[in-house]
C-alpha cells in the first residue's frame, strides 16, 4: 500500500474514510473531537490497530483544542475512548496518551504509530513460517494496512508469505454486514499481488471442502487471557468449520489486544449495531420496513479452536492460559527499537 | 400467504416475480419457452417445488405453441428441463408430464401442482411435531409458499407448529448472495404471524450459542440414497454449526427431492452462478471490478449431519440408505386423495 490510511495532520487528525473504497479514495481531516469520535463510530475508521492509533491522534488533538482546560480535555479523550465498546486498542491507545510524561501527547501518538510499525513487521514474519508453502487459506473481514494502519495483521501475515515466495492463494469472505472483506480485503490483496477469490460468508465451509484450503487466518478486536477472541461477526463460525474440517484456525493480533485483565471471553462486551446495516444495502432495502434483526459486530471464538495466536513476540500455543499471560512482561518492541536506534525509552 | 406464486393463464405461465419482492408483489405471464426458461434461470421463479410446477406448466405451454411438432415441442421441453441444474424437481416434473397418457399435458401439470399441496400438507405436519413446544429455530433460505407454490416445506412446518400454538421464534439467515432469507422469508413469516429476526448469516453460529437455538430446519433442492443433501449455498456450514452446538439440523422435503438413483451426494452437480452476484449488492457494486468470485449456488450436506428428513411421509431417521429408500415405492399421496375423493389415479 503506498498511502498513508491515519496521520497526524498539523492541527487535525487525517484520515481515509474506508467506507467509501474500493470505489473512491477519499481523505478527510478530523478538526474536532465530534468528527473523530463519528469517524471512529460510522467506520470511516476501522480495524482495532488502526482505531488505536487514530484514538491516540485524537486525544493530542484534544490537547490542541483545549490547552489550558483539564476539564474539556478529559472529556473529550473519555469520548474517543468510548466511541466504540469492543476493541480494546482504542482504551489502550487513549489512556497510554493520557499518561504521557510531561503533557507530550503528540509524541506519544506518534510513537504508538511508529511502534505498530514494528509490532506489524515482527508479528507478519512469526505468522508467515505458519503459512503453507503452497496451498489455499481462508479469511474474514479485513486485517490489512487499512485496518492496522500498518502492515496489517492476518492480511500482513498472508502478504508476508507470498513475499517469500510461498504459493498462496486465499479465498476472502465476503464479512456481511459491511462486506470488508468484499470492499476493503479484495482491494489489499490485488494491491499486493495475492491471487485472492471472494466468496460470500456461506460458502466458507463449502469452499474450505471444495478447494481443499489448508489453513484459517483472522485478525482479532480483543483476546482474553485464555485464548477466546472477539472477532469481527462470523469467526466464531469459520473457527468451528475449520475445527470439522480438521485444518487449523490461527489468530494473528498484536499484544496490545490481549486484554489481561480478562480471564476469559465471557468478560468481552459484544457492541450490537444497528438494524439498517442488514435490512439495506447501499441505500437499498433487502428487508421488509421494521423487521427485527439481531446485529452483533463481534462474536468471541472459544480459545480451544485456536490453533495459534500470532503476535510480535512470536506464536502463542494453547494452553494461552499459560502462554499469553507470559507475554505480559516483555518489554515493548518500540521501545527496544528506539533504545537500539538511540533514542529515549519511555 | 393469499395469493398464487404461479400458475395456469390460459395459454401462458403466470408467476409472481420473486426478484421483486417484498418491495412489490408483480404478476407475470410467461407466452413463450424463452419467458418460461428466463423466468426459472434468473430467478424470478425459484425454489425447487415452484420450479417444478412452473416447469410442468412450461411443458403444458410447448404443447399448446407446438400441437403438430413433435420435434419442437421435444426441444422446447429439453430447454425447460435444462433452466437450473440442480434441483431435481424440475427435470422430475417436466419427465412426469411428457409421460402424460393421451397427450393430457395440462392435466398432469394440473395434477401436480394440486398433489405438491397435498404433499406439503402432510409434511408440515410431520414436522410441527419435532419444533420445540417454546424456544427459537434457526432457518435459511426461502422454503415457504413462494418456494413451493403450496403450504411450502421448512417454513410451511414453522408455520404449521405456530399455528399449533407453538412458541416458535425463527431466527433467518439473510442468504447470501441473493438474499432470499431477507427478502422472502421474513416477508412470509410476517404475513404467518410468526416472531422472526433477521441475521447476517456469518452470525448464525453466534446466534445459536446466544440465542440458545433449539434446532436448524432448511429445505432441499436434491437428496441421495444416504441423505446426502444438496441445499442453497451456506446449508452445509448451518449444518456443522448445528452439530457443533449439539442441537437437531432437519431437512425438509418432498419425496420428489430425493434422487433414488444417486447413492452419495458426490454425484450431485453444483450450479455456479455469475460473479456479480457477490460482487455486487442491490445493484451497488461492493467489490474492486474483476476480482475472482468463487459462486456455487449450493452445497451439499453430508447425511450425518442431518437428524432427520421430514418428507410427506413422515420423518426420516438416520441410517437414510435404509430409510429413504424405503420411500420409493409408497403410493403418491395425490393419487391417495383423488382415489379418496372418487377420482381416477393415473
Amino acid at each position: 500500500m503506498s498511502f498513508e490510511v491515519v496521520w497526524w495532520d498539523g492541527d487535525a487528525v487525517g484520515y481515509v474514510d474506508q467506507r467509501l473504497l474500493p470505489q473512491a479514495l477519499v481523505r478527510e481531516r478530523a478538526a474536532g473531537i465530534d468528527g473523530v469520535v463519528e469517524a471512529i463510530a460510522t467506520l470511516a475508521v476501522r480495524g482495532a490497530p488502526c482505531i488505536g492509533a487514530f484514538g491516540a491522534y485524537g486525544v493530542a488533538l484534544a490537547h490542541v483544542l483545549f490547552p489550558d482546560d483539564p476539564a474539556a480535555f478529559a472529556a473529550a479523550a473519555a469520548r474517543i475512548r468510548e466511541a466504540r465498546p469492543t476493541a480494546v486498542n482504542l482504551a489502550w491507545a487513549v489512556d497510554r496518551v493520557l499518561a504521557a510524561e510531561g503533557g507530550a501527547y503528540l509524541d506519544e501518538a506518534l510513537a504508538i504509530h511508529a511502534e505498530q510499525r514494528a509490532v506489524d513487521r515482527a508479528l507478519c514474519e512469526f505468522g508467515a513460517a505458519l503459512m503453507p508453502d503452497d496451498g489455499s487459506l481462508l479469511t474474514h473481514c479485513n486485517t490489512g494496512p487499512l485496518a492496522t494502519g500498518a502492515e496489517g495483521t492476518a492480511l500482513g501475515v498472508i502478504v508476508a508469505a507470498h513475499r517469500r515466495g510461498k504459493r498462496i492463494h486465499v479465498y476472502v469472505d465476503e464479512t456481511r454486514p459491511l462486506l470488508q472483506g468484499a470492499r476493503l480485503t479484495t482491494f489489499e490483496l490485488a494491491a499486493a499481488g495475492v491471487p485472492a477469490t471472494l466468496i460470500v460468508d456461506g460458502a466458507a465451509a463449502a469452499t474450505v471442502r471444495a478447494k481443499n484450503v489448508a489453513a484459517v487466518i483472522v485478525g482479532a478486536d480483543r483476546i482474553a487471557r485464555n485464548g477466546d477472541t472477539a472477532n469481527k461477526i462470523g469467526t466464531y463460525q469459520t473457527a468451528i468449520v475449520a475445527a470439522h474440517h480438521g485444518i487449523p484456525f490461527y489468530v494473528a493480533a498484536p499484544r496490545s489486544t490481549i486484554d489481561f485483565s480478562l480471564a476469559t471471553g465471557e468478560g468481552i462486551r459484544i457492541e450490537e449495531r444497528g438494524a439498517d446495516e442488514v435490512r439495506a444495502f447501499g441505500g437499498v432495502a433487502v428487508a421488509p420496513p421494521g423487521v427485527p434483526v439481531f446485529n452483533p459486530a463481534f462474536d468471541v471464538t472459544p480459545g480451544h479452536l485456536i490453533a495459534g495466536i500470532v503476535t510480535e513476540y512470536g506464536v502463542a500455543r494453547p494452553p494461552y492460559s499459560e502462554s499469553l499471560p507470559d507475554l505480559q512482561t516483555r518489554p515493548a518492541l518500540g521501545v527496544l527499537e528506539r533504545l537500539r536506534a538511540g533514542g529515549a525509552g519511555r
